[in-house]
Protein backbone atom coordinates (compact mmCIF):
# COMPACT_ATOMS: atom_id res chain seq x y z
CA UNK A 1 0.00 0.00 0.00
CA UNK A 2 0.97 3.49 -0.81
CA UNK A 3 1.62 5.99 2.03
CA UNK A 4 1.91 9.80 1.34
CA UNK A 5 3.89 11.76 2.85
CA UNK A 6 4.90 15.32 3.48
CA UNK A 7 7.95 15.83 1.19
CA UNK A 8 9.28 18.49 3.21
CA UNK A 9 10.19 22.31 2.72
CA UNK A 10 9.77 23.63 -0.65
CA UNK A 11 13.11 26.14 -1.50
CA UNK A 12 11.50 28.97 -1.10
CA UNK A 13 10.92 28.52 2.16
CA UNK A 14 14.36 27.49 3.56
CA UNK A 15 15.85 30.75 4.39
CA UNK A 16 12.79 31.26 6.68
CA UNK A 17 12.90 28.08 8.39
CA UNK A 18 16.73 27.92 8.99
CA UNK A 19 16.55 31.28 10.98
CA UNK A 20 13.36 30.54 13.34
CA UNK A 21 13.60 32.72 16.43
CA UNK A 22 15.43 31.19 19.85
CA UNK A 23 14.75 31.91 23.38
CA UNK A 24 16.38 35.65 23.23
CA UNK A 25 12.87 36.07 21.30
CA UNK A 26 10.66 33.37 23.17
CA UNK A 27 11.44 33.57 26.73
CA UNK A 28 11.30 30.58 28.18
CA UNK A 29 9.10 31.23 31.07
CA UNK A 30 6.31 31.33 28.84
CA UNK A 31 7.60 29.14 25.78
CA UNK A 32 8.67 25.74 25.40
CA UNK A 33 11.71 26.57 23.91
CA UNK A 34 13.36 22.95 24.52
CA UNK A 35 11.02 21.20 22.16
CA UNK A 36 12.08 23.38 19.43
CA UNK A 37 10.02 25.15 16.94
CA UNK A 38 7.04 23.65 14.95
CA UNK A 39 6.40 25.22 11.85
CA UNK A 40 2.94 23.92 9.90
CA UNK A 41 0.56 21.58 8.05
CA UNK A 42 -0.35 21.47 4.30
CA UNK A 43 0.69 22.89 1.47
CA UNK A 44 3.56 24.77 0.93
CA UNK A 45 3.98 24.37 -2.80
CA UNK A 46 1.58 27.38 -3.61
CA UNK A 47 -1.68 25.08 -3.74
CA UNK A 48 -3.31 26.16 -0.29
CA UNK A 49 -6.23 28.45 -1.43
CA UNK A 50 -7.07 28.58 2.63
CA UNK A 51 -3.77 29.59 5.09
CA UNK A 52 -5.19 28.73 8.87
CA UNK A 53 -3.69 30.32 11.71
CA UNK A 54 -3.81 28.13 14.90
CA UNK A 55 -2.07 29.40 18.28
CA UNK A 56 0.47 27.05 19.24
CA UNK A 57 1.49 23.13 19.13
CA UNK A 58 1.03 21.10 21.95
CA UNK A 59 2.64 17.43 22.92
CA UNK A 60 1.08 15.63 19.80
CA UNK A 61 2.37 18.49 17.35
CA UNK A 62 5.60 18.48 19.26
CA UNK A 63 6.40 14.52 18.60
CA UNK A 64 4.84 14.65 14.97
CA UNK A 65 6.34 17.80 14.28
CA UNK A 66 3.40 19.39 12.46
CA UNK A 67 0.76 21.67 13.68
CA UNK A 68 -3.01 20.76 14.50
CA UNK A 69 -2.51 16.61 14.26
CA UNK A 70 -4.92 16.09 17.27
CA UNK A 71 -8.57 16.01 17.52
CA UNK A 72 -8.54 19.79 17.24
CA UNK A 73 -7.26 19.67 13.54
CA UNK A 74 -9.60 16.81 12.60
CA UNK A 75 -12.61 19.73 13.43
CA UNK A 76 -10.62 22.02 11.46
CA UNK A 77 -9.82 19.85 8.94
CA UNK A 78 -14.01 18.91 8.84
CA UNK A 79 -14.46 22.71 8.56
CA UNK A 80 -12.36 22.98 5.86
CA UNK A 81 -14.35 19.55 3.99
CA UNK A 82 -17.38 21.94 4.45
CA UNK A 83 -16.17 24.02 1.90
CA UNK A 84 -14.93 21.70 -0.22
CA UNK A 85 -11.30 22.22 0.50
CA UNK A 86 -9.72 18.95 1.41
CA UNK A 87 -5.95 19.41 0.57
CA UNK A 88 -5.25 22.95 -0.37
CA UNK A 89 -4.87 24.63 2.67
CA UNK A 90 -1.87 25.45 4.58
CA UNK A 91 -1.41 26.00 8.40
CA UNK A 92 0.51 27.78 10.46
CA UNK A 93 0.33 29.10 14.54
CA UNK A 94 0.40 32.39 16.13
CA UNK A 95 3.33 30.92 18.23
CA UNK A 96 6.34 28.48 17.08
CA UNK A 97 6.50 26.90 20.61
CA UNK A 98 4.01 25.83 22.78
CA UNK A 99 2.66 28.75 25.11
CA UNK A 100 4.04 27.71 29.18
CA UNK A 101 2.29 28.29 31.95
CA UNK A 102 -0.69 30.51 32.35
CA UNK A 103 -0.97 34.09 30.16
CA UNK A 104 1.90 33.24 28.71
CA UNK A 105 0.43 33.52 24.75
CA UNK A 106 -1.48 36.74 26.26
CA UNK A 107 1.99 38.41 27.73
CA UNK A 108 3.59 37.99 24.60
CA UNK A 109 1.16 38.62 21.76
CA UNK A 110 2.60 41.88 21.07
CA UNK A 111 5.67 41.32 20.79
CA UNK A 112 7.41 42.80 18.07
CA UNK A 113 10.11 39.96 17.02
CA UNK A 114 7.72 37.36 17.18
CA UNK A 115 5.10 39.16 14.93
CA UNK A 116 7.84 39.98 13.11
CA UNK A 117 8.98 36.04 12.06
CA UNK A 118 5.47 35.07 11.44
CA UNK A 119 4.54 38.05 9.80
CA UNK A 120 7.15 36.89 7.09
CA UNK A 121 5.57 33.56 6.93
CA UNK A 122 2.45 35.33 6.48
CA UNK A 123 3.98 37.25 3.09
CA UNK A 124 5.16 33.72 1.42
CA UNK A 125 2.24 32.39 1.80
CA UNK A 126 0.01 34.79 1.21
CA UNK A 127 1.21 38.01 -1.07
CA UNK A 128 1.51 37.05 -4.91
CA UNK A 129 -0.34 32.87 -4.18
CA UNK A 130 -3.33 31.75 -4.74
CA UNK A 131 -4.93 31.94 -1.58
CA UNK A 132 -8.36 33.26 -1.05
CA UNK A 133 -9.15 33.29 2.58
CA UNK A 134 -7.77 33.10 6.03
CA UNK A 135 -8.90 31.23 8.58
CA UNK A 136 -7.80 32.42 12.33
CA UNK A 137 -8.66 30.00 15.52
CA UNK A 138 -9.21 31.88 18.50
CA UNK A 139 -8.70 35.95 19.66
CA UNK A 140 -4.60 35.09 19.65
CA UNK A 141 -4.87 34.26 16.05
CA UNK A 142 -7.19 37.48 15.57
CA UNK A 143 -4.86 39.68 16.69
CA UNK A 144 -1.72 38.15 15.23
CA UNK A 145 -3.57 38.47 11.39
CA UNK A 146 -4.62 42.16 12.51
CA UNK A 147 -1.05 42.73 13.30
CA UNK A 148 0.01 41.37 9.86
CA UNK A 149 -2.93 43.42 8.21
CA UNK A 150 -1.27 46.70 9.42
CA UNK A 151 1.85 45.78 8.15
CA UNK A 152 2.75 47.31 4.03
CA UNK A 153 2.43 43.91 2.18
CA UNK A 154 -0.59 42.79 4.68
CA UNK A 155 -2.27 46.57 3.57
CA UNK A 156 -1.58 45.90 -0.17
CA UNK A 157 -3.19 42.04 0.45
CA UNK A 158 -6.97 42.18 -0.21
CA UNK A 159 -7.21 38.52 1.38
CA UNK A 160 -10.07 38.15 2.96
CA UNK A 161 -9.80 36.98 6.72
CA UNK A 162 -12.31 35.19 8.98
CA UNK A 163 -11.76 35.13 12.91
CA UNK A 164 -13.52 31.52 14.53
CA UNK A 165 -13.75 30.19 17.49
CA UNK A 166 -10.65 28.13 18.50
CA UNK A 167 -11.61 24.58 18.41
CA UNK A 168 -10.61 23.16 21.42
CA UNK A 169 -12.88 26.11 22.78
CA UNK A 170 -15.86 23.86 24.77
CA UNK A 171 -12.75 21.65 26.55
CA UNK A 172 -11.54 24.79 27.90
CA UNK A 173 -13.88 26.86 28.47
CA UNK A 174 -15.91 24.09 30.41
CA UNK A 175 -13.26 23.24 31.86
CA UNK A 176 -13.24 26.21 33.81
CA UNK A 177 -16.45 25.36 34.77
CA UNK A 178 -18.68 28.43 33.61
CA UNK A 179 -20.59 26.44 30.70
CA UNK A 180 -21.10 23.16 29.80
CA UNK A 181 -19.16 21.66 27.06
CA UNK A 182 -22.49 20.99 25.26
CA UNK A 183 -23.41 24.42 25.23
CA UNK A 184 -20.10 25.37 24.62
CA UNK A 185 -19.99 23.48 21.57
CA UNK A 186 -23.11 24.59 20.56
CA UNK A 187 -22.01 28.33 20.48
CA UNK A 188 -19.00 27.42 19.05
CA UNK A 189 -20.47 25.40 16.13
CA UNK A 190 -23.32 28.66 15.90
CA UNK A 191 -19.65 30.35 15.69
CA UNK A 192 -18.55 28.38 12.85
CA UNK A 193 -21.71 28.29 11.06
CA UNK A 194 -21.30 32.13 10.33
CA UNK A 195 -17.85 31.93 9.55
CA UNK A 196 -18.64 29.07 6.92
CA UNK A 197 -20.99 31.71 5.56
CA UNK A 198 -18.93 34.12 5.02
CA UNK A 199 -16.15 32.19 4.22
CA UNK A 200 -18.28 30.08 0.95
CA UNK A 201 -18.31 32.51 -1.54
CA UNK A 202 -14.52 33.22 -1.57
CA UNK A 203 -13.77 30.01 -2.43
CA UNK A 204 -13.72 30.10 -6.09
CA UNK A 205 -11.48 26.86 -6.67
CA UNK A 206 -12.47 24.13 -4.10
CA UNK A 207 -11.11 20.44 -4.48
CA UNK A 208 -14.22 18.73 -3.78
CA UNK A 209 -17.02 21.02 -4.39
CA UNK A 210 -20.14 20.86 -1.93
CA UNK A 211 -23.07 22.99 -1.20
CA UNK A 212 -22.60 24.25 1.70
CA UNK A 213 -24.27 22.47 4.73
CA UNK A 214 -23.71 24.22 8.01
CA UNK A 215 -23.51 22.56 11.55
CA UNK A 216 -26.10 21.18 14.03
CA UNK A 217 -25.80 22.08 17.69
CA UNK A 218 -23.60 19.16 18.33
CA UNK A 219 -20.23 17.96 16.78
CA UNK A 220 -21.09 14.73 15.20
CA UNK A 221 -18.48 11.79 14.26
CA UNK A 222 -18.59 12.46 10.64
CA UNK A 223 -17.64 16.80 11.67
CA UNK A 224 -13.93 15.56 12.42
CA UNK A 225 -12.27 14.56 8.90
CA UNK A 226 -9.12 12.73 9.22
CA UNK A 227 -5.61 14.41 8.89
CA UNK A 228 -4.39 12.95 5.73
CA UNK A 229 -0.95 11.06 5.89
CA UNK A 230 0.29 13.97 2.89
CA UNK A 231 0.43 16.38 5.80
CA UNK A 232 2.77 14.28 8.00
CA UNK A 233 6.47 13.25 7.63
CA UNK A 234 7.28 9.90 6.11
CA UNK A 235 6.76 6.88 7.86
CA UNK A 236 4.83 8.32 10.75
CA UNK A 237 2.55 5.68 11.96
CA UNK A 238 -1.34 5.91 11.31
CA UNK A 239 -2.10 6.39 15.17
CA UNK A 240 -0.41 9.70 14.97
CA UNK A 241 -3.42 11.03 13.14
CA UNK A 242 -5.68 9.42 14.88
CA UNK A 243 -8.34 11.29 17.77
CA UNK A 244 -6.93 8.71 20.21
CA UNK A 245 -4.60 10.65 22.77
CA UNK A 246 -1.53 9.44 22.09
CA UNK A 247 1.50 11.97 23.65
CA UNK A 248 0.98 13.69 27.05
CA UNK A 249 3.22 15.40 29.62
CA UNK A 250 3.81 13.23 32.77
CA UNK A 251 6.39 12.72 35.16
CA UNK A 252 7.33 9.42 35.32
CA UNK A 253 10.01 7.29 36.72
CA UNK A 254 11.02 7.97 40.43
CA UNK A 255 9.28 11.96 39.78
CA UNK A 256 6.27 9.35 39.51
CA UNK A 257 6.57 8.11 42.87
CA UNK A 258 4.19 9.22 45.95
CA UNK A 259 7.70 10.73 47.83
CA UNK A 260 8.48 13.19 44.98
CA UNK A 261 7.81 16.56 45.88
CA UNK A 262 5.68 19.08 44.12
CA UNK A 263 8.51 21.06 42.51
CA UNK A 264 9.91 17.69 40.99
CA UNK A 265 7.00 16.80 39.80
CA UNK A 266 6.59 19.94 37.56
CA UNK A 267 10.47 19.68 36.86
CA UNK A 268 9.82 15.81 35.49
CA UNK A 269 6.44 16.80 33.84
CA UNK A 270 8.00 19.81 32.02
CA UNK A 271 10.83 17.72 30.70
CA UNK A 272 8.92 14.68 29.73
CA UNK A 273 6.68 13.45 26.80
CA UNK A 274 5.15 9.76 26.61
CA UNK A 275 4.52 8.45 23.55
CA UNK A 276 1.73 5.63 23.82
CA UNK A 277 0.37 3.67 20.60
CA UNK A 278 -2.82 3.63 21.72
CA UNK A 279 -4.47 0.34 22.81
CA UNK A 280 -6.73 -0.45 19.86
CA UNK A 281 -3.92 0.53 17.18
CA UNK A 282 -1.16 -1.82 18.26
CA UNK A 283 -0.30 -4.15 15.47
CA UNK A 284 1.13 -7.07 17.75
CA UNK A 285 -2.75 -7.54 18.88
CA UNK A 286 -4.48 -9.35 16.24
CA UNK A 287 -7.92 -7.60 15.44
CA UNK A 288 -10.57 -9.09 17.28
CA UNK B 1 21.26 32.09 14.90
CA UNK B 2 20.95 29.92 11.28
CA UNK B 3 19.79 26.15 12.10
CA UNK B 4 20.52 23.86 9.16
CA UNK B 5 17.71 21.05 8.50
CA UNK B 6 17.31 18.34 6.23
CA UNK B 7 14.68 19.86 3.21
CA UNK B 8 13.51 16.32 3.17
CA UNK B 9 13.13 13.87 0.52
CA UNK B 10 14.25 14.36 -3.48
CA UNK B 11 11.82 13.72 -5.99
CA UNK B 12 13.86 10.96 -7.22
CA UNK B 13 13.12 9.07 -4.06
CA UNK B 14 9.73 9.42 -3.47
CA UNK B 15 7.74 6.42 -5.13
CA UNK B 16 10.53 4.53 -2.70
CA UNK B 17 9.46 6.28 0.44
CA UNK B 18 5.91 5.80 -0.40
CA UNK B 19 5.90 1.99 -1.23
CA UNK B 20 7.55 1.02 2.02
CA UNK B 21 7.04 -2.35 3.14
CA UNK B 22 4.56 -3.02 6.08
CA UNK B 23 3.10 -5.77 8.48
CA UNK B 24 2.79 -8.14 5.29
CA UNK B 25 6.56 -8.34 4.73
CA UNK B 26 7.81 -6.87 8.43
CA UNK B 27 6.31 -9.56 10.65
CA UNK B 28 5.13 -7.58 13.72
CA UNK B 29 6.04 -10.61 16.24
CA UNK B 30 10.08 -9.72 14.98
CA UNK B 31 9.54 -5.38 14.55
CA UNK B 32 8.22 -2.72 15.91
CA UNK B 33 5.88 -2.27 13.25
CA UNK B 34 3.93 0.54 15.21
CA UNK B 35 6.09 3.13 15.00
CA UNK B 36 6.37 2.93 11.19
CA UNK B 37 9.58 2.84 9.01
CA UNK B 38 12.92 5.16 9.55
CA UNK B 39 14.71 5.22 6.25
CA UNK B 40 17.93 6.80 6.09
CA UNK B 41 19.96 10.26 7.69
CA UNK B 42 22.59 11.76 5.67
CA UNK B 43 22.52 13.61 1.97
CA UNK B 44 20.00 12.22 -1.24
CA UNK B 45 21.47 14.73 -3.30
CA UNK B 46 23.54 12.90 -4.91
CA UNK B 47 26.46 14.27 -3.14
CA UNK B 48 27.14 11.03 -0.73
CA UNK B 49 30.93 9.40 -1.75
CA UNK B 50 30.06 6.99 1.03
CA UNK B 51 27.11 5.07 2.05
CA UNK B 52 26.96 3.76 5.40
CA UNK B 53 24.55 0.34 5.91
CA UNK B 54 23.30 -0.12 9.49
CA UNK B 55 21.14 -2.67 11.40
CA UNK B 56 18.08 -1.12 12.61
CA UNK B 57 16.35 1.71 14.51
CA UNK B 58 16.06 2.23 18.04
CA UNK B 59 14.12 4.85 20.42
CA UNK B 60 15.95 7.51 19.31
CA UNK B 61 15.77 7.12 16.04
CA UNK B 62 11.90 6.83 15.97
CA UNK B 63 10.95 9.87 17.93
CA UNK B 64 13.84 11.76 15.47
CA UNK B 65 12.65 9.90 12.64
CA UNK B 66 16.14 9.57 11.69
CA UNK B 67 19.00 6.39 11.70
CA UNK B 68 22.27 6.34 14.18
CA UNK B 69 21.01 9.42 15.97
CA UNK B 70 22.43 8.52 18.83
CA UNK B 71 26.06 7.50 20.47
CA UNK B 72 26.73 4.82 18.19
CA UNK B 73 25.76 7.90 15.31
CA UNK B 74 28.16 9.67 16.90
CA UNK B 75 30.82 6.91 16.59
CA UNK B 76 30.32 6.55 12.90
CA UNK B 77 30.75 10.37 12.39
CA UNK B 78 33.53 10.03 14.25
CA UNK B 79 34.97 7.38 11.71
CA UNK B 80 33.98 8.78 8.12
CA UNK B 81 35.36 12.21 10.03
CA UNK B 82 38.49 9.75 9.91
CA UNK B 83 38.04 9.37 6.03
CA UNK B 84 37.75 13.62 5.97
CA UNK B 85 34.02 12.75 5.23
CA UNK B 86 32.01 15.15 7.13
CA UNK B 87 29.18 16.08 4.80
CA UNK B 88 29.24 13.60 1.85
CA UNK B 89 27.72 10.68 3.52
CA UNK B 90 24.50 8.73 3.37
CA UNK B 91 23.65 5.99 5.78
CA UNK B 92 20.79 3.69 5.55
CA UNK B 93 19.62 0.14 7.91
CA UNK B 94 18.89 -3.17 7.02
CA UNK B 95 16.20 -3.15 8.40
CA UNK B 96 13.54 -0.17 8.31
CA UNK B 97 11.40 -1.42 11.62
CA UNK B 98 13.06 -1.79 14.88
CA UNK B 99 14.18 -5.67 15.88
CA UNK B 100 12.02 -6.85 18.55
CA UNK B 101 12.98 -9.19 20.78
CA UNK B 102 15.93 -12.08 20.73
CA UNK B 103 16.99 -13.30 17.49
CA UNK B 104 14.47 -11.71 14.92
CA UNK B 105 16.24 -9.79 12.83
CA UNK B 106 18.62 -12.98 12.41
CA UNK B 107 15.57 -14.75 11.47
CA UNK B 108 14.30 -12.52 8.80
CA UNK B 109 17.76 -11.45 7.60
CA UNK B 110 17.01 -13.32 4.06
CA UNK B 111 13.40 -13.01 4.19
CA UNK B 112 13.17 -11.89 -0.21
CA UNK B 113 11.04 -9.01 -0.06
CA UNK B 114 12.99 -7.47 2.89
CA UNK B 115 15.62 -7.80 0.80
CA UNK B 116 13.96 -6.61 -2.06
CA UNK B 117 13.14 -3.22 -1.20
CA UNK B 118 16.75 -2.52 0.67
CA UNK B 119 18.09 -3.51 -2.86
CA UNK B 120 15.94 -0.71 -4.52
CA UNK B 121 17.49 1.60 -2.08
CA UNK B 122 20.83 0.55 -2.66
CA UNK B 123 20.50 0.34 -6.61
CA UNK B 124 19.00 4.26 -5.90
CA UNK B 125 21.91 5.44 -3.50
CA UNK B 126 25.25 3.28 -5.38
CA UNK B 127 24.50 3.27 -9.08
CA UNK B 128 25.32 5.58 -10.77
CA UNK B 129 26.27 7.90 -7.84
CA UNK B 130 29.44 9.63 -6.93
CA UNK B 131 29.55 6.70 -4.12
CA UNK B 132 32.86 5.62 -3.79
CA UNK B 133 32.60 3.10 -0.81
CA UNK B 134 30.21 1.40 1.39
CA UNK B 135 30.80 0.46 4.94
CA UNK B 136 28.36 -1.87 6.32
CA UNK B 137 28.35 -2.30 10.28
CA UNK B 138 27.85 -5.42 11.40
CA UNK B 139 26.99 -8.92 10.25
CA UNK B 140 23.45 -8.71 9.41
CA UNK B 141 24.25 -5.27 7.38
CA UNK B 142 27.26 -7.03 5.67
CA UNK B 143 25.02 -10.20 4.39
CA UNK B 144 22.51 -7.32 3.64
CA UNK B 145 24.88 -6.08 1.23
CA UNK B 146 26.13 -9.41 -0.11
CA UNK B 147 22.78 -10.08 -1.09
CA UNK B 148 22.49 -6.65 -2.87
CA UNK B 149 26.10 -7.32 -4.84
CA UNK B 150 24.16 -10.85 -5.84
CA UNK B 151 21.80 -9.07 -7.82
CA UNK B 152 22.39 -7.54 -11.49
CA UNK B 153 22.66 -4.24 -10.53
CA UNK B 154 24.85 -5.34 -7.40
CA UNK B 155 27.32 -7.45 -10.58
CA UNK B 156 27.53 -4.24 -12.75
CA UNK B 157 28.50 -2.34 -9.28
CA UNK B 158 32.66 -1.75 -9.16
CA UNK B 159 31.83 -0.28 -4.87
CA UNK B 160 34.23 -0.63 -2.97
CA UNK B 161 32.86 -2.44 0.67
CA UNK B 162 34.18 -2.22 3.71
CA UNK B 163 32.85 -4.52 6.77
CA UNK B 164 33.70 -2.97 10.32
CA UNK B 165 32.32 -3.57 13.74
CA UNK B 166 28.90 -2.62 14.73
CA UNK B 167 29.63 0.37 17.02
CA UNK B 168 27.30 -0.73 19.76
CA UNK B 169 29.81 -3.90 20.12
CA UNK B 170 31.67 -2.76 23.06
CA UNK B 171 28.43 -2.65 24.80
CA UNK B 172 26.53 -5.35 23.05
CA UNK B 173 29.19 -7.96 23.60
CA UNK B 174 30.47 -6.53 27.44
CA UNK B 175 26.18 -6.76 28.29
CA UNK B 176 26.77 -10.96 27.86
CA UNK B 177 29.68 -11.19 30.21
CA UNK B 178 32.06 -12.90 27.99
CA UNK B 179 34.14 -9.88 27.51
CA UNK B 180 34.54 -6.55 29.12
CA UNK B 181 33.49 -3.19 27.70
CA UNK B 182 37.49 -1.87 27.60
CA UNK B 183 38.21 -5.04 25.91
CA UNK B 184 35.85 -4.98 23.61
CA UNK B 185 35.87 -1.40 22.63
CA UNK B 186 39.88 -2.32 21.89
CA UNK B 187 39.13 -5.18 19.65
CA UNK B 188 36.11 -2.95 17.80
CA UNK B 189 38.76 -0.04 17.24
CA UNK B 190 41.84 -2.66 15.54
CA UNK B 191 39.05 -3.85 13.36
CA UNK B 192 37.95 -0.22 12.74
CA UNK B 193 41.70 0.80 11.80
CA UNK B 194 41.82 -2.57 9.40
CA UNK B 195 38.60 -0.68 8.10
CA UNK B 196 40.04 2.83 8.29
CA UNK B 197 43.24 1.67 6.13
CA UNK B 198 41.07 -0.18 3.43
CA UNK B 199 38.46 2.17 3.16
CA UNK B 200 41.29 5.77 2.74
CA UNK B 201 42.36 5.01 -0.84
CA UNK B 202 39.14 5.18 -2.09
CA UNK B 203 37.97 8.17 -1.37
CA UNK B 204 39.17 10.26 -3.20
CA UNK B 205 37.02 13.55 -2.53
CA UNK B 206 36.87 13.89 1.10
CA UNK B 207 35.01 16.95 2.24
CA UNK B 208 37.94 17.90 4.85
CA UNK B 209 40.90 16.02 3.50
CA UNK B 210 43.39 15.54 6.18
CA UNK B 211 46.38 12.56 7.24
CA UNK B 212 44.79 9.14 8.16
CA UNK B 213 45.08 8.67 11.94
CA UNK B 214 44.19 5.30 13.62
CA UNK B 215 42.22 4.69 16.90
CA UNK B 216 43.90 4.07 20.32
CA UNK B 217 42.64 1.07 22.09
CA UNK B 218 40.07 3.23 23.72
CA UNK B 219 37.52 5.66 22.39
CA UNK B 220 38.33 9.21 23.64
CA UNK B 221 35.69 12.35 23.30
CA UNK B 222 37.06 13.88 20.25
CA UNK B 223 36.75 10.62 18.57
CA UNK B 224 32.28 11.01 18.79
CA UNK B 225 31.34 13.74 16.23
CA UNK B 226 28.27 15.40 16.90
CA UNK B 227 25.60 14.33 14.20
CA UNK B 228 24.92 17.50 12.19
CA UNK B 229 21.83 19.91 12.41
CA UNK B 230 21.50 19.40 8.72
CA UNK B 231 21.10 15.45 9.05
CA UNK B 232 17.78 16.12 11.01
CA UNK B 233 14.03 17.40 10.31
CA UNK B 234 13.31 20.85 10.94
CA UNK B 235 13.16 22.42 13.88
CA UNK B 236 14.25 19.29 16.33
CA UNK B 237 16.14 20.97 19.31
CA UNK B 238 19.60 20.28 19.70
CA UNK B 239 19.49 17.72 22.40
CA UNK B 240 18.21 15.15 20.05
CA UNK B 241 21.75 14.91 18.59
CA UNK B 242 23.71 14.77 22.04
CA UNK B 243 25.23 11.98 23.50
CA UNK B 244 22.83 11.89 26.36
CA UNK B 245 19.89 8.94 26.52
CA UNK B 246 16.54 11.22 26.09
CA UNK B 247 14.09 8.31 24.66
CA UNK B 248 13.51 5.24 26.22
CA UNK B 249 11.05 2.34 26.65
CA UNK B 250 9.51 2.05 29.72
CA UNK B 251 6.30 1.33 31.23
CA UNK B 252 4.07 4.21 32.66
CA UNK B 253 1.20 5.28 34.72
CA UNK B 254 -0.49 1.91 35.93
CA UNK B 255 1.69 -0.47 34.58
CA UNK B 256 4.70 1.04 36.88
CA UNK B 257 3.33 0.26 39.80
CA UNK B 258 4.85 -2.67 41.60
CA UNK B 259 0.76 -4.48 41.40
CA UNK B 260 1.45 -4.45 37.66
CA UNK B 261 1.73 -7.93 36.19
CA UNK B 262 4.57 -8.73 33.76
CA UNK B 263 2.73 -9.07 31.11
CA UNK B 264 1.02 -5.66 31.76
CA UNK B 265 4.39 -4.17 32.17
CA UNK B 266 6.11 -5.85 29.00
CA UNK B 267 2.73 -4.56 26.89
CA UNK B 268 3.22 -1.02 28.22
CA UNK B 269 6.71 -1.14 27.19
CA UNK B 270 5.94 -2.32 24.01
CA UNK B 271 3.65 0.69 23.40
CA UNK B 272 5.61 3.33 25.04
CA UNK B 273 8.05 5.63 24.35
CA UNK B 274 9.53 8.65 26.88
CA UNK B 275 10.95 11.27 25.92
CA UNK B 276 12.97 13.05 28.36
CA UNK B 277 15.40 16.55 28.24
CA UNK B 278 18.58 15.97 29.40
CA UNK B 279 18.73 17.17 32.87
CA UNK B 280 21.81 19.66 31.74
CA UNK B 281 19.88 20.68 28.34
CA UNK B 282 16.94 22.25 29.64
CA UNK B 283 17.06 25.80 28.96
CA UNK B 284 14.67 26.97 31.53
CA UNK B 285 17.44 26.58 33.97
CA UNK B 286 19.50 28.93 34.22
CA UNK B 287 23.10 27.84 32.80
CA UNK B 288 25.57 27.38 36.14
Amino acid sequence: MAHDFDPGFPRRFHTLVRNYPDGDVYPVDAFRLEWGPVFHRGRLDGSARIVVLGQDPATHETIARRILVGEAGQRIQGFLARLGITTSYVMINTFLYSVYGQGGGEKHKDDPLIAKYRNQWLDKLIVGQSVEAVVTLGRLADQAFQAWRATPKGQSSGVFQQAVTHPTYPESSSASGQTTKAEAMAKMLDNWNVGLQALAPHITQPDAPRPLELYGTALEDSDLAPIPEADLPAGLPPWMRSLKAWASRAATGSAALPTATDEQKDEAKRATIVVAVPTKERPWHPPA
